[in-house]
């Protein structure tokens, strides 16, 4: 499994980020080929350090490095990438790893 | 479901946090009350900005944010806390939130 991550750093008008995010991003986002499964958060809290430096993540899971390199040089691809200035007006961080894991049973 | 993710900056030493992490500090997260699941990456890859700010990525997943805070507070908890200096020379970003999600079917 590869997935990958985007990290938000508070936007310059957290409702405005919200409202393009939800209604026209993700929608964008879930015609990727080969997205297996994808979540986000935009209550992001902090740890003891204090404040979290995100204001929102979201991560998105692909079967393998190869299908996620597809699906981000695909048109659907290329069109979320560009799509991400329309509002992430605090930047954004993008990571992507293929985790290694263990359920708790 | 609620989630606590770990961004680690690179650290000073990067083979001794690696040894570290996967031989001592794995194993005490593994107790944590009420884990779910967990999931590592030591090779963190950064977007079309260039390279990642971080160097690996720890998730966890508990049953909601009450399961999340009962075994931060637990005695696991605070010995995973207190382990995270004795490798993390480069810091670490603790960050907990409640992800709404979906599966592309």
């Amino acid at each position: 499994m590869h997935k990958l991550m985007v990290l938000y750093p508070e936007p310059a008008d957290r409702a405005a980020f919200i409202d393009y995010y939800t209604s026209t991003h993700l929608p964008k986002v879930a015609k990727l080929p080969g997205l297996q499964s994808w979540s986000y958060a935009l209550d992001v809290a902090g740890g003891p350090e204090g404040s979290a430096p995100y204001f929102a993540v979201f991560e998105a899971e692909f079967a393998d490095a190869q299908s996620f390199a597809a699906a981000m040089a695909s048109p659907e691809g290329q069109e979320v990438a560009q799509d991400v200035p329309n509002y992430a007006s605090g930047g954004a961080i993008t990571l992507d790893f293929s985790p290694t894991g263990s359920s708790a049973s």
